[in-house]
């Protein structure tokens, strides 16, 4: 029996952002989930999905893998042990030190760091015209970029966990550059930094902070402005409710009543086994939150992959898939209960193939405490809501008390909410970065609903907002494919050109610093 | 009896950078302090002298005294004790928030912070034309700002003195600056950064690294190429040496002479007393090298401080200060021996008033443990040489092994030599910020030592080299007085007319998004 959970060809979603929910603001599905003892770990907006697994994919790309030593606290002097931290590197096209050859240098975000490199083809397939070498650095506390020795020693408390931040991956990165270009006698070779998702928001900060280390980077889906009160922590859930109202009002509308027939149902003697019976679950349903949760996934992930051609991009999909699921859920005969549309409408997602039986809701995270959760404890708090008028949604409000407390209960840990946006910024980006900074491509699919949060204007010359109507997540970052659309193809070439120009200058001030 | 020890009109000399080097690879003088078993503590550059006292000095500046509680590392979520970082404030001018009154904030430095604030007389005298509201908050591990509730405490070893950094320190300011802010709804005011020395390199590395949180920096005497191969190590000496050169050369050869008189007469029977005795010592010396490094702090000091009129700036001292030490040192009766010449120049510069009856040349550090040594025994790692040639110190390579070594011992720390440049740049900082950045002020005054290791050239529009011929160590922010030479107050009216036009265009452009 094929179960969702081991398919992998349908759970290939690893490289998106991914926000499962707190409902507890809904009270009936809140009532539910107060069930549980232990706190949901669901109230953190994710990068990476909950029900994803790695790819079982071949190697594509050619690449050494190295390890260099880092330090687990750049930025204190207390004695702790290094880790190695991993890293893919191809020189093959690399046209070398004298000729003043590039670096690419992939920001490597909150996984394995082969499956970004395997998921990112525009950077393989572009250096050799630029002469550039390949780095792929892998994010510390994932794969195999593990301090402590083990992932269970790195995972094992607040303690171990502590370094786990985004200020210490930029330092690795910039650790890192300097080491290579030291090695390979490289000091003077431009390094341009690419990064999707997290990965985005770690380029463009990295380009900010690190501007010595790197002369541009290409940030694509970089939502760098889901902080605080920066951008409406509606924003997310309007934009994925939008995509659907857009194809079909009635099957946003079918989707926004599911949610109380989902939770009366549950209600009901036998209900629960109802439900698992309803949705082909593989084992009967703890609780109806569970199963809210798992469609809450299904709706977001499709908005971000919502693009218009087929496409076998993170699971196979047809063009549109959300005009796919409406259709679905739309065109059932008229008497068909809500949640077998909703089922129906949903399989297109979770099984378009047809090749799953049954569908695992309360996928685990095999590591017990999971490396994105922390970040979403300590750093990344980004408040997210459901609003009343435009969301399908269950309506909440972001609650920080409570998700504190689910922090303090899961890791013993207190969120530092504003500590990102001093750090990095964020608030009145454009004033402040109109005359600072320079060299980032914000690149956003509209139709990807973290595009809402990052920055879609440009922001000086040299800062650029690089958005396509149909795009959704970071598309632009894939290998080209046969079926690229022309906006695809294009928001490449522009990319591509605009990089060139950032080489360019470099090569042209430093000839001028040469002959001054 | 008065000593220079406690004779504190003398020995006012905090704000400056101060140099006390290991002669250790000049053979004679190296075999002297070899007999310690504990290595010399004076192997790294300064920035506080040695021989300094804070002043005792009636409070010129009304502020309030504050505390606020500061994280100890920023940069993990390791469970630490918060410690209470002093702040001085004054509102009294300010404008207020409707207003976008400016904040005035200086980046306080290695030691007690009202000795900053009262002797960077600038930032006071320009806040009232500003409205600005006037902010100096103290560098941790310094005056009162010490963690974990005592200096004996955070001075005991490295574990504890291990969050002493200048990042740490900076993240300080950020986190400050944006809380003060928050409490005053003065989210939408510009701060304006200043510091002079150290305080000068944060300054400008704050404005790199927080450019949302603050809109420029006024870097005075900010040495920030004084780190790896960046400058040649023997820049600073150097310039003493010429400045001294540039007055008399017979002078410039009686010192590079009176090292190998010193040596010899150490190692005569009762030498070590003989020179006790020339020197007007209040004790016996215990070593030559402790005499030599007396008079190597002279010369450096009175190379920064050799400002072309008469001042009581940081002592009293002549106008021209160089030209009268080798004006007495030429000017003594033929047959007069080369030390009676050295001790009657350097009288000048300890001595000046001629209220002291003996001098003391080892003058201990009170804490046992010095923050700037942990500094430059971690980050602070600032290669220093004596040529052969141009110097008219003992000639001695940097010996980078020595100097680890000594940290080692000292410490149990072993320095980052790489980690300043990695952190905050500095190779090739012309066309690495060419393009980047915008509104520092990189003031030197050229007969500085200092000086040879900043940024003297414009890198860019709005990130410019002010350099004043006749200045030395940031005289620019101390309060004017009368006596001030035209060229220190057209130097003060640019910093004034630039820091205007960083205001300025803030304005505008908050309008301008405004009423976009």
């Amino acid at each position: 029996m094929a179960t969702a959970k081991v398919k992998p060809t349908i759970l290939v979603v690893r490289l998106f952002f991914l926000v499962t929910i707190t409902l507890s603001s809904q009270p009936s599905l809140a009532s539910q989930s107060s069930k549980s003892n232990r706190p949901s770990s669901k109230w953190a907006p994710r990068f990476l999905g909950r029900f994803s697994q790695p790819p079982n994919q071949q190697q594509q790309y050619r690449y050494e893998t190295k390890y260099f030593s880092q330090r687990l606290d750049h930025f204190s002097f207390s004695e702790l042990p290094n880790f190695p931290q991993r890293y893919l590197i191809n020189t093959e096209s690399w046209v070398g030190p004298e000729r003043l050859g590039p670096i690419f240098f992939y920001c490597g975000n909150e996984g394995d760091i082969e499956w970004f490199a395997e998921n990112t083809g525009f950077v393989w397939e572009i250096a050799p015209r630029f002469g550039a070498m390949v780095v792929f650095p892998e994010h510390r506390y994932y794969g195999e970029s593990m301090p402590y020795g083990s992932i269970d020693v790195a995972y094992k408390n607040a303690t171990t966990l502590s370094y786990l931040t985004a200020g210490q991956a930029l330092a690795d990165f910039a650790v890192l550059i300097r080491e290579l270009k030291r090695n390979l006698s490289a000091e003077a070779c431009p390094v341009v930094l690419f990064g999707g998702s997290y990965g985005g928001m770690l380029a463009s900060w990295m380009r900010l902070k690190y501007p010595h280390v790197a002369i541009g980077a290409l940030a694509s889906s970089a939502p760098i402005l889901q902080f605080e009160d920066i951008v409406p922590p509606e924003t997310f859930y309007d934009i994925v409710s939008n995509s659907f109202k857009r194809e079909s009002t009635s099957c946003f509308n079918t989707i926004k009543e599911s949610w109380d027939a989902l939770v009366s149902e549950g209600q009901k003697n036998d209900g629960l086994l109802k439900l698992t019976e309803t949705f082909h679950l593989c084992r009967k349903l703890n609780k109806t939150q569970d199963l809210a949760d798992w469609l809450d996934s299904a709706y977001s992930y499709l908005a971000m992959v919502n693009y218009p051609y087929s496409a076998n991009f993170m699971m196979p999909l047809p063009g549109h898939p959300i005009r796919e699921v409406c259709r679905k859920i739309d065109s059932l005969p008229d008497g068909t209960s809500i949640l077998k549309r909703i089922f129906e409408g949903v399989s297109i997602y979770y099984n378009y193939t047809g090749g799953v039986d049954c569908f695992e809701v309360d996928a685990e995270d095999p590591h017990g405490l999971d490396g994105w959760n922390w970040q979403a404890c300590t750093e990344m708090v980004m408040p997210m809501s459901s609003s009343r008028d435009v969301s399908m949604f269950p309506t909440f409000d972001y609650n920080y008390s409570s998700f504190q407390e689910g922090c303090w209960r899961d890791f013993r840990v207190k969120p530092r909410p504003r500590w990102i946006t001093t750090e990095f910024g964020g608030h009145d980006i454009k004033a402040t970065l109109k005359n600072f900074g320079s060299n980032i491509i914000f690149a956003n699919g509209l139709l990807d609903p973290w595009s809402g949060s990052s920055v879609l204007q440009n922001i000086s010359e040299t800062i650029v907002a690089l958005n396509t109507e149909e795009g959704a997540h970071h598309v632009d970052l894939r290998a080209a494919t046969a079926e690229d659309p022309d906006w695809l193809v294009e928001q490449r070439a522009t990319e591509i050109k605009l990089i060139e120009g950032w080489i360019n200058n470099y090569h042209q001030e430093k000839k001028a610093i040469f002959y001054m």
